[in-house]
């Protein structure tokens, strides 16, 4: 009965995250689950791509939390579009929160929508919300045993962000073990070594990011 | 209804989590849950714990992790009795899988069992396992947005290990700062920063554990 209803949560939040997939389609965003551990430095990565995407892309956020607005008022004073979720308590997004919240943003305005998940290597990946693209970011602080120990998100995530690249010689991280790990796991994720303090990889993420919502936003003939 | 079922949940855990405390009790054995985020270093803070502690205290340990068992073979190399709990993709303990797999260890013969929880900030603080103690590492590349982030760990943990501080200098991770965040939060928590790598800390942060597992195993007179 218990794993029936847990079933039925997971069926109710795929049929909204469709609900939403529609939603953006109509409105022409195009849709970034951007997930990672407490601390890896999402929120930092993001206003990063902001200001190197500039006039580029028109970007909004929808930022996850368990409590407080410190991301969202991070994010806002960028300039751009953000909404707040607070989940009170629980560990990740699902596809009903970004319906409601995405009713408070300027969808016909934007081609980015950047979803920052709550931080948590385990439950965000279980989770569609509607997006187009899932990322997440792993920081060499984290350690080179994370991709078999959480193999979920490293398996459903198209790009994986390498951050705190600057830290790297201090520790004993290793980019290639890490390319090992995702040759079983997920051969087709595109890595970006990246350092969200020096910038350092954060032009290159960007310039795939335009590319992909380029490719998918294109009007059909 | 959903709230229902969630509450009836947490209902069973407790009853189970106060059938276990009742058996620690019985063994005469002092019962830690060690929580942190993914990556902050609990393996290897609990590796250096056990060669600090040396025989002051006879130590075995319940490894959660959501699938390998890296953890349990880093310490069992230590040469004491280790249990691998794979929780198949969720992402904390509850005390049923704690009841379950202490069957497996000689809890007569052990002062202290360590159970090392899943990584994860946020869930594994909400289950009840049975345990005396609740202590949680925090790791200075994490930043110092996390107690008001996730405040529920920070709130329940009467030890916070502050790990990595040999990283410290490389981040903008203020020791002030958390400690003014926990003068709200949490202001009777034990802090101890620690550097698993270098050793730094170590020995403060086991004496004191070797105190409080002394005052809570003294026989009654």
């Amino acid at each position: 009965m218990k794993v029936e209803l847990v079933s039925n949560i997971l069926d109710a939040n795929t049929a909204i995250a469709e609900q939403n997939r529609q939603l953006f389609a109509r409105k022409g965003v195009f849709v970034l689950n951007l997930m990672s551990a407490p601390g890896a430095g999402k929120t930092t990565i993001l206003e990063k791509t902001i200001e190197t995407l500039g006039d580029q892309l028109r970007v909004g956020v929808v930022e996850g939390d368990i409590c407080t607005t410190r991301d969202a008022e991070r994010i806002a004073a960028h300039g751009i579009p953000v909404v707040q979720i607070n989940t009170d308590g629980a560990c990740h997004l699902d596809a009903n929160m970004i319906l409601r919240s995405v009713q408070n943003l300027p969808l016909n305005e934007l081609d980015l929508l950047v979803i920052e998940n709550v931080g948590n290597l385990v439950c965000p990946a279980e989770f569609d919300l509607g997006e187009d693209l899932k990322a997440m970011v792993i920081s060499v602080t984290e350690g080179n045993d994370k991709p078999t120990k959480y193999p979920l998100m490293f398996r459903e995530s198209r790009a994986i962000l390498v951050n705190k690249l600057d830290l790297q010689p201090y520790t004993d991280f290793s980019l290639d073990v890490l390319g090992k790990d995702l040759a079983e796991l997920n051969p087709q994720a595109k890595v970006f070594p990246v350092s969200a303090k020096t910038g350092e990889g954060i032009a290159e993420w960007c310039q795939w990011l335009v590319d992909t919502v380029m490719a998918k936003n294109q009007p059909p003939e």
